[in-house]
């Protein structure tokens, strides 16, 4: 039988709270100093929520989204003596979103959270559920934390999924950070399934590609599991597939950062080669992302692959690697096409090929297998 | 018609020489600075060749073959004051001998050369070729000349025969550094067909990877494809597949350090994710190497694949990019099978396969395409 996401909740605690409210305060790990020092920062104001995401102390689609969310109920907390009504209070909300939305302005988690937090207090004032400040505090602390609860919820049912695929033993490679810093949860998405075995006791360990420009692997996937307890074995990019041929892992598990209905995955550079070698060694190949990572509606075609400053690739931590005007291509992303993907798994289930077929009937159908 | 050698040899200047000749004194451009720096050292004693092999001022088998078969050439030249007789010069050798041999003892060139130079002190003097010492210090120019042309001679044909697989418009693919620098003649290997195209007029560019963890690509590669004028294009490791994936190069052209009889190839870890895309993408993978890579004695699983220092890892230019203490696998090589070998390309001709029927066919028979 499954276990289930409350049982999971009771006995799991991440080892790395990336975001955490604590006695009215907001607490984050500084992401910018991972994994070279081990600071938690304590923000008090909107300001500080922006400052920290400008200056990537939080980094991660939905770790932006969840800060700011407690960012908005930190406005009202900070001004608590200025404010004497509800009008008074959306006033405060409506400059707070303000003030966060700016801060990372290609951020769609970072809006999307501020105006959920934002409707919230307006249909919560308009229904007469809330007639008091107090009161309005109370319930945009339980929308914030319903914020991360959802994403927490998610990860660990993409967990209880992904961890049907492992073995007793198994090692598993994945790419960049899918991880509980990105998420903001400690729990994360492609690292979900190897965390939830270890706790079910099982032996299981990661191989860790360094994932260049930016080295979130190196950086912030090998810290997190390690302090995790993981048994976990940093590479660099060039030996993803000696370690594959050599046969030292049993599974790929990466993220994703959009899929399509056809089953295209656009991820971290450096996906795609992991996705044919596993194919052609016959390594299964499985994304992991919650359903609201799917676009339904685009094609391939479609997506631009954004490129990125060519200083990312000429320098390493800011010392030079290579000539200082050589010509550069550094593309974030790339697409690794519906043949080499052995299966993708959201919360609503475990999606198979046929994907065009598939993609659409679990996430809109929700629910079991695909 | 082919060009010749000899044509090409008239016609082409490589850019960079990182071992030249020169008015009886050696020079060699310092490796270790490049790309951030363009040194070139004076070498006068075997003890200075030893220092600047140790140092990693000279680097790649070949380039340190050549600069010790020159010291062996200085030995005599910096104690001409103090030889009296051939029996003199003798001692001498051989001590320079066993000082440059001491300096990087893994690498076979190096006592293969003094060797070489060594035997043909003694077999000159045993014979009556040479009478004095002043004729052995021209029979030992001769020799070490030989050893640098018959290197250069065998790029050149390396070179004339990969040329045959480009069109005007070509983009190609590397990985390390399989160039002049690495080699010491300042053409190279997986680089001279490149090279040469561009001297017959071709419009053809390279994509080179950085190449992790020693950033050969980005440093050595990077540097002698733009003094040669050749339009270049750095990326990380992370964006091979990427690159072929969007149809941005035609073929793939790397080194080789060791390729069996039955053309399993043994190169710089990376070399087997580029080929096995390359397969899949239908791209065609080309290994270049001289005769003397052959090994053909030793099965795929004979040959160890060897493990350096985890720091080359976790640290890039001494900056940490990792916690300090996470677990490392850090091979040097990769090993690519067969089937994902386009054809072999040597200075003996073109080897297709079935490798296990033509490798032995072109090694040992010579000439021709195999």
């Amino acid at each position: 039988m499954r276990i289930s996401i409350d049982e999971v909740k009771r006995i799991y605690k991440p080892k790395v709270k990336p975001i955490e409210w604590r006695d009215n305060r907001l607490i984050i790990l500084d992401q910018s100093k991972v994994p070279f020092e081990t600071i938690y920062v304590e923000l008090h104001t909107p300001q500080d929520v922006a400052d920290a995401i400008r200056s990537m102390k939080v980094r991660g689609a939905p770790a932006i989204g969840i800060t700011a969310a407690y960012g908005m109920l930190l406005s009202l907390l900070s001004s608590m003596s200025k404010v004497s009504d509800l009008n008074d209070a959306l006033r405060v909300l409506e400059n707070a979103k303000r003030i966060m939305d700016a801060a990372r302005p290609t951020a769609v988690n970072l809006p999307w959270a501020t105006g959920r937090m934002l409707n919230k207090a307006k249909s919560s004032i308009s229904n007469g559920s809330v007639r008091s400040v107090k009161e309005l505090v109370d319930a945009l602390k339980a929308e914030a934390d319903a914020v991360f609860n959802e994403e927490y919820d998610a990860e660990i049912a993409m967990g209880i999924y992904g961890m049907e695929k492992l073995n007793n033993g198994d090692s598993i490679m994945t790419q960049c950070n899918a991880g509980g810093l990105a998420t903001g949860t400690g729990l994360g998405t492609a690292l979900a399934p190897v965390k939830l075995a270890k706790l079910m006791g099982m032996e299981v360990s990661m191989f860790v590609p360094e994932t260049r420009p930016w080295l979130q692997g190196a950086r912030l996937t090998v810290y997190e599991l390690v302090m995790e307890g993981i048994d976990t074995t940093l590479i660099t990019d060039t030996a993803v597939g000696l370690v594959m041929y050599k046969g030292m892992v049993n599974h790929v598990m990466v993220g994703a950062d959009r899929i399509l209905k056809d089953g295209h995955v656009f991820n971290k550079v450096g996906t795609f080669k992991e996705a044919v070698i596993a194919h052609e060694l016959g390594i299964p190949f499985y994304a992991l992302a919650p359903s609201s990572t799917f676009d339904l509606t685009s094609d391939v075609n479609d997506v631009k692959i954004e490129e990125r400053d060519p200083n990312e690739v000429r320098l390493i931590r800011g010392v030079p690697i290579t000539l200082s005007d050589v010509k550069v291509y550094n593309p974030v992303f790339d697409v690794t096409p519906p043949r080499y993907v052995t299966a993708i798994i959201t919360e609503k289930g475990i999606i198979y090929p046929p994907f065009d077929k598939n993609v659409n009937r679990v996430i809109n159908g929700g629910g079991g297998y695909g």
